[in-house]
C-alpha cells in the first residue's frame, strides 16, 4: 500500500573512528525513503537546493521511489556536520546549516492525497500536523521528533501528537517529553498524549515496541564493527513502516515482524558510512539476516 | 547438581531515589545462594563476624542452601554502603569496610569438594583460582570480576580465567578487560584468555549470552518501578547457575533458557530493596514471569 514520508534531504559530512566523508547525501527522509523502497513504493515530501543535482539523484534513481514530492527551490541543499566517538551512541553536531529547509513547507502533490501509511519525519511539529491533517485516508500515521522540538514546541507538538498513530523516538526523548524517568510509565503518558503505538528506539540495544496488545522487545543485532550510526533511526522507521506498508496488516504479529525488519535495515546502514550499504542491498541479505535475529532471540519455553 | 558458591556476604546500607535501607544483609554469595536455591541445592563458603547474628542468618534457613562454609571469625562483617539516582543503572559506592571480608581466606569443606557447578563471585583472582583448584569433579565453573580487580591484578585475573568456562561480567568491563569498545571483538578476545561462555550483563538492557554455538540476546523486563538495583547481577547469575546445576545439561538450549531464568531472578529482586522480594518468591511466580519473558521475546520467523 502507498506510503508517505515527510522530512530532511540533506548534505552530510561525518568523522567516526572509522574514517570521514564530506557532502555525502543524506536527511530523514532519504534513509527512510532508499530502506523502505526495500518493501512497497514510497512517496518522498522534501526540499532540495540548486545544488542537489543529478549525481545527487541517482540514490532515489532506480528504486521504487516517486520524488514527484520533492521540491527543488533556489538556495542550498541542508547541510549537517557532526562526529562520532567512544561507543558512538550519540552523535556531536558541529555545524548545522539549514539552508533551504529553514523554509521548507511541504506541499503534496494531488497523487499522494490517497497515501495510507505514513511517516512524519522529525521536522517542525506545525508541518508534521498540516500534512497529517491533508492525508484523510491514512491507516497509520508514524511520526519521529527530538529535544529540539520537545523542548522548543512542546504544545505543537503535542496538538500533532493527538493526531497520530504511532510515535517512534529515542529512549532519552521519551524521557524529556514525558518527565518520566522509567520507561514504561514514560509510554504510559506519551500514549495518553494519543498514539497508541509506541516505538523506543535505543541505539545499540535495540528497540521496544508498546501496543494495547502488550510489549516487544527486539536487541540490537551485533555487529563486529559499526562505521557510521548516522541514519539508523529512520532507517529503522523506514524498514518499520516499509513492511507494514507491505503488509498491509497491523495485526500485533505483524507489528512484530515490522520491528524485526526496522532493527535488520538498521543493522546495515551502520556496515558503512551514509547510503551506502543500504543502496547495494540484496533481499535474499534482508531475509537472511531476518533469520540471524530470530535464532539471536529464540530461547524454547 | 552440588552449585558451590564462594563470594562476599555483607551488610548494605542503601539508598535510591524510592527510599534507604540501613545494615540490611546482602552481598555477592548471599544474593547468588538465595537466588540458585530456587532451583537446586547450594552451598556457599563466605565469611561473616560476630555482628552477624541469628536473625541475619534467617535468610539462609529454610532454603536448600547448606552454611557449612560459612566461616564466622572474630571482627565485624563486611559492610557496604551505596547510593543510585537517576537511571539508576550504576551505583555510587559511599563507604567500604572490608572488615573480615580483607582477610578472607575460602576453605572448602570436604563435602563440598565433589561441587560440579561453582560460581566465583567478584573476589580476589588469587582466592578465586585457589578455589577453583580444589573441585577437580567442576563441569561448569562461572566467575565474576569487577574493574578493581581488573586494573590491579590483571596477570592474576588471567590466570583465573584461564582455569574457568565461563565469564559473567557486565559490559563496561568486559571493554575494560579486553580493550575492545566494540562488545562482539571484546568478547572474542576474552574467549581467547580462556573461558568459552560469555555473558555480559548490560543492566536495564538485559543481557548477551556468546557459546561457541552463536549469540543469544534477551532483553531486561520492563519493570515500572526499580525501587533497588543492588545485587541485580549476582541474582542473575544465581538464577543461571541454579537453572543450569537443576539440569545438569549444557546444551545450547538449556544455556538460553538459564540466561532467561537469571533475568527473571534479577527482574524480581529490584522491585525491592535488597533479598525482600527474593525471599518471599513463590515458584509460580518464576514460572509466569518466564513465560512473560517469552511473549516480550517472541515474533513468528
Amino acid at each position: 500500500m502507498a506510503l508517505l514520508a515527510v522530512g530532511s534531504v540533506a548534505f552530510d559530512s561525518i568523522r567516526t573512528p572509522h574514517g570521514q566523508v564530506d557532502d555525502i547525501v543524506g536527511g530523514s527522509a532519504t534513509y527512510f525513503s532508499v530502506t523502505a523502497s526495500c518493501f512497497t513504493p514510497v512517496r518522498i515530501v522534501a526540499v532540495i537546493g540548486e545544488d542537489f543535482g543529478k549525481e545527487q539523484l541517482r540514490v532515489f534513481a532506480g528504486r521504487a521511489i516517486d520524488t514527484a514530492g520533492l521540491e527543488q527551490v533556489a538556495g542550498k541543499t541542508f547541510r549537517w556536520r557532526g562526529q562520532y566517538a567512544g561507543d558512538m551512541n550519540e552523535a556531536q553536531t558541529l555545524e548545522t546549516q539549514l539552508n533551504v529547509f529553514e523554509r521548507f513547507a511541504p506541499k503534496i502533490p494531488a497523487g499522494y492525497l490517497d497515501s495510507e501509511f505514513v511517516f512524519l519525519g522529525n521536522i517542525d511539529p506545525v508541518l508534521q500536523l498540516h500534512v497529517r491533517e491533508q492525508l484523510p485516508k491514512a491507516r497509520l500515521v508514524a511520526c519521529d521528533s527530538m529535544n529540539f522540538w520537545i523542548k522548543g514546541r512542546l504544545p505543537e507538538l503535542k496538538r500533532t501528537l493527538a493526531q497520530v498513530d504511532a510515535l517512534i523516538i529515542n529512549e532519552g526523548e521519551a524521557r524529556l517529553l514525558s518527565g518520566q524517568q522509567n520507561l514504561k510509565r514514560a509510554v504510559t503518558e506519551i500514549q495518553k498524549l494519543g498514539p497508541r503505538i509506541v516505538v523506543i528506539k535505543r541505539g545499540e540495544y535495540g528497540v521496544v515496541l508498546f501496543t494495547d496488545s502488550g510489549i516487544f522487545a527486539a536487541p540490537g543485532y551485533p555487529l563486529e564493527e559499526v562505521r557510521d550510526p548516522t541514519g539508523a533511526g529512520d532507517t529503522f522507521a523506514g524498514g518499520f513502516m516499509g513492511y507494514l506498508a507491505q503488509q498491509g496488516n497491523l495485526s500485533e504479529a505483524n507489528l512484530r515482524r515490522a520491528v524485526v525488519y526496522g532493527s535488520v535495515m538498521a543493522s546495515f546502514a551502520v556496515e558503512d558510512f551514509g547510503l551506502t550499504r543500504l543502496l547495494r542491498l540484496a533481499h535474499a541479505e534482508i531475509e537472511c539476516r531476518f533469520h540471524e535475529f530470530k535464532n539471536l532471540t529464540h530461547f524454547d519455553a
